[in-house]
């Protein structure tokens, strides 16, 4: 990662090593200058209060993985730094969604179900962020502000760009020249997120490589309303377990935070040689010149760090032994996981039904039984109930099913 | 104006003629359906309750003329044939102006500025519609429900078009590829517009020839919001008194609503011979095929129509005698009016150094005495003030300075 980045590593004092290290680009980044307006470093070797942090969060529901933790882990490099981590849920924009309902992604969310989903994703980061020392964590919900705005308000907002400057935005671009619909609300999002970091009065936002224009946007939004501009710390995206594609859910290529210790641990001790650097830079504060050179044992080492920042380190160790358990059958020889395809279930299906399916089981009544005596664990976790049920299979790709110490699958799609 | 528009005057039934009179456009208008979605004729014959007409307002203060009349006395038309004009006072596109201050048009105004200038327009209007007719008005203000506007919704009607839309508005197309910025928040003002159609529930919209882009806006937003969309109804720019540009008060070409008769009748008796018949269409119910075939015959029939309506007929025709008399020096025997050029003039000018500087008085001092003698009138207004000044040449160009029965001069740039 640091290669890409667009500073010297090197160049960073050992003091903020924490906040830069894995860091793609900072800007703006003036790296001889010591105007705190021009170059990050200036700003925190000259600030007189702690700076304000933000990172925006969508309260959108879904499950938080390793991908997602890049920024907050980020969050909390500037909070043991002294800084104040501001995590902004966007329950405005996640209430009034895609009001024209042209995006998938922008579904419109409850009142009820906003807030459930922002306390979710707040348990979920817990074990990342300082939540105890006074000063270092505030978190904000963009309603505060946003619906305040009104017509007067907004059309201020939208003046302080050109149609040449929004359409410049990778993605309107592409699309516009393509003469696919680009349609004029989608102009909005970037000022709403940019007049949130004017609310915030945030000094720095953190964001995925793919947020530098709406970082830009609110340096600009700063710049209008008087205040002194933020950087932008954009971070990279994380690629999945696989080593090819982004993190992602419905890739099954994810780690979640909340998995538990074993299903965590097989995960990451798997992780493809080529990711273990960037899996260790971003995930971890392990220095990487003293990684074990040995790949297993650096991926070991790698699932070890993971699940124990989650879990503790007791759990993580007790993780290692159970893994070993698991893939060996306790006989210290090791066995390749069998893989059993989805492809052949028919969706939504009862747990006793997909057991009957793979070769765990002889029926379907063997599979009742066998959950009913206690014998079935889905990625470590005991199933009781034969009839809870699966949407599809992107509930289950990547799953171990257990019955007992020695049978097992790994479900695929 | 005939010609230009896209229906045929002599397909519409007798009853309708005064509403289609004059008219550039109707849209949609499909001429042989009976469907009242598609031809306003259908709709005018089948409708069983009175039809809104909209007519949109700036109020920003600006002097009515004759070619801010034309619209007005279309809405009287639809009046006369039993439906209601609602003149819409956009006193909340006012108050905010461009809160960007990017558009020098779009100046902020105080409520209270705003307030004035709508009652300031409503009395010019006075004349021309029928305020007495139960049902036949409706005075609206947008702030009613453009202030309620919120983000939510906001981001609902910008989703109604797409940038490839927007920028197929004349103007921005232009500015566009020409590499000027179009800022964003001008997409708004159509949409906000529209929105004024749909909070009306209008049935017809009228405007000059360039508002038709905004008219089709309203349809779209109309139909998004489960109504039936509007027709527009165009109409054509006035061409002012010296037969070439636009009427406008900048151009000193102009015919303003509260001209005293002289001053209304002597403008309009001097109308090009080209003009005569666009003028008599828009501006006077007379039939076309009745007109004086003697051209200075016809001039004098429009000045008498024209400034019967405002004044009266009587008044009317004591204003043809008092420009007679002013003409003529009462002598029968027609001469020019010499002209003064403004030029040589030093402004801000108070009105008896300008009285000075012309022909009419040997010098400033004369030009007090006589100002106070009461021999001095501007337009026919009596001057009785020495000292009222004038900021610039745009107050006096066109007006009749004049000393006494026979001294007078034509003020020109």
């Amino acid at each position: 990662m640091t290669e890409a980045s667009n500073f010297v590593m090197s160049a960073i004092p050992e003091e903020f090593a924490g906040i830069y290290r894995g860091v793609s680009e900072v800007f703006p980044h003036q790296p001889d200058s010591d105007d705190p307006n021009e170059s990050l470093l200036a700003r925190l070797q000259q600030t007189d209060r702690p700076l304000r942090i933000k990172l925006g969060i969508d309260p959108t529901g879904s499950e938080i993985h390793l991908g997602h933790s890049i920024p907050v882990r980020k969050l909390r490099a500037f909070q043991d730094a002294g800084h104040t981590a501001v995590l902004l849920i966007g329950d405005f924009t996640a209430r009034i969604g895609d009001p024209t309902g042209k995006s998938e992604v922008r579904k419109q969310l409850t009142e009820a179900e906003v807030k459930a989903n922002a306390e979710t994703y707040i348990e979920q980061v817990r074990p990342i962020l300082d939540f105890d020392t006074p000063g270092r964590l505030e978190i904000r919900y963009n309603s505060e502000w946003l619906a305040k705005l009104d017509l007067g308000k907004i059309l201020e907002l939208l003046g302080t760009m050109t149609v040449g400057q929004m359409l410049a935005k990778e993605g309107f671009a592409k699309r516009y020249e393509q003469g696919n619909p680009v349609y004029l609300h989608e102009f909005l999002y970037p000022l709403m997120q940019g007049f949130d970091s004017v609310a915030l009065k945030a000094d720095v936002e953190l964001g995925g490589t793919d947020q530098k224009f709406n970082v830009a946007v609110g340096r600009d939004l700063q710049r209008h309303f008087g205040l002194t501009p933020q950087f932008g710390m954009m971070l990279p995206l994380l690629l999945g377990t696989d080593g090819s594609q982004k993190m992602s859910k419905s890739l099954g290529n994810y780690v979640g935070l909340q998995e538990d210790p074993l299903s965590m641990y097989s995960k990451l001790e798997k992780v493809p040689d080529a990711l273990i650097s960037d899996y260790f830079e971003l995930l971890t504060k392990r220095s990487l010149d003293s990684l074990p050179e040995n790949p297993r044992q650096a991926q070991k080492q790698l699932a070890l760090d993971v699940t124990g920042q989650f879990h503790g380190e007791a759990a993580a160790q007790q993780a290692q032994k159970d893994a070993i358990n698991l893939v060996q059958g306790g006989s210290g020889q090791a066995e390749a996981v069998p893989e059993f395809s989805l492809t052949a279930v028919n969706f939504p299906a009862k747990v006793f039904y997909l057991l009957g399916a793979t070769p765990l089981c002889s029926s379907s009544s063997d599979a009742r039984r066998q959950i009913k005596g206690g014998a079935v664990k889905l990625d470590g976790e005991k199933v009781s109930d034969p009839n809870v049920e699966f949407a599809g299979p992107d509930e289950l790709v990547g799953k171990v099913l257990q019955v007992g110490k020695k049978k097992f699958v790994r479900l695929v799609a």
